[in-house]
């Protein structure tokens, strides 16, 4: 399994991964699953994945080849020609169908073990920041202001904490806690869920990544932060009428 | 969907069901998932159902029926005059399974549509308080010290709260206030669990059921207990470091 959030705030854009990933519960690795690219000044793209390793590998491989040689007649165009946010979702889609379909096709019976999600985000000079998830099809949605954050894998485990607190105006420094708390409720309940973490904050309108931080199995920040929400609720709890 | 929660604490059991049933979204009505059998001063069950309709009414039929007229040739036992609460178990689990034979085998093709759990809690005079949970096939998991509650249904958004603060030790008032929280969160992210709700209290060593409660939707406790922990909530989240 896997647990990624993205949330898209008016001061900016927060996306939290962990690096799971499992070929049967004994068969346990870790994978890095976000990836940013930017232009300075010019555009910023980040991309969390989730799903079957294999998929995603090769689309982020193709996608990283296209951008490293856009003339080298790749049929993957560079996501960082791409004239818009909304073009990179439709390219990013459109990628992971065809490879679903490559992949699928030498599965065979267990064709459904090659699918994959992404959450694209990012923003590009002259446009707003964007937020996607592309589902293994290759459609996609977007976060609006009414529901301002994606889940990819896990997600039922941190929503609770997410409906309660996010909404378009929340700050960036309580968004960055509010995903760390919704991930920590996921690590607890769900094995195949795990650290290493991996942040990635992005501010409007500055087209750079603003901030990569990972978070290490121990991590005092994240040891604390999840003790006093533990000790948050227990004492909401015992302080609340029955 | 469904949400039922069964609590096996030190000083008795709490139960807590949800009474939504829904086939297809657009076909959605109540049904009481919550039974209960005393003969008072020698034993106490209680039941808990999820999963097909079709399944469950049938198996509280055959039990009620054996219940009523145990001498009339039902093939069922009458769970009334079981030696002990394991052996309750095992009735219903393997009239569980019986059930769902017929049933799949009416189905064909969607055999899996015939699959229903059953939490079994109780205590037979003599012997101490046990709460089961029955799979489909029949066969079935105890609450232990260790893992002091069973869940049916949609587990996870209601399990964090539960983690957190059940023990075999947590009382009986702050086992229902957690049961209750537990439901609170299901319904805000689960549609298809809803309104009403059926709670029962057994207490230990009373063989009887202490307390049965309903809440209609629109509840004033259940709706100040939610608000409250909403209230709690944000107002924890607010005064964490970040």
């Amino acid at each position: 399994m896997t647990y990624c959030v993205g949330l898209l705030l008016n001061e900016g854009i927060v996306l939290l991964s962990d690096t799971r990933t499992n070929a049967g519960i004994d068969n346990i690795s870790s994978y890095k699953k976000m990836f940013t690219w930017s232009v300075p000044g010019e555009r910023v793209i980040a991309m969390m994945t989730a799903g079957s390793l294999s998929v995603t590998q090769t689309v982020i491989a193709r996608l990283q080849e296209a951008i490293d040689d856009p003339e080298g007649g790749s049929v993957t165009p560079s996501i960082l020609l791409a004239p818009s946010m909304l073009a990179v979702a439709e390219s990013v889609g459109n990628l992971m169908a065809d490879v679903r379909t490559e992949i699928s096709g030498k599965l065979g019976l267990q064709a459904g073990m090659a699918d994959a999600s992404i959450i694209v985000a990012g923003q590009r000079a002259g446009g707003r920041m964007r937020l996607f998830m592309i589902y293994p099809e290759g459609n996609f949605i977007e976060a609006t202001a009414d529901t301002p954050f994606l889940q990819l894998g896990e997600h039922k485990y941190g929503k609770p904490i997410l409906d309660r607190v996010i909404t378009p105006q929340t700050s960036l420094a309580n968004a960055r806690k509010a995903a760390l708390l919704s991930m920590d409720s996921t690590l607890r309940s769900n094995l195949s869920v795990g650290m290493p973490l991996d942040l990635v904050t992005i501010l409007a309108d500055q087209l750079s990544v603003a901030s990569e931080e990972r978070f290490l199995p121990g991590d005092p920040r994240f040891t604390a932060m999840s003790d006093a929400w533990s000790d948050a609720l227990r004492q909401s709890f015992e302080a609340m009428p029955g």
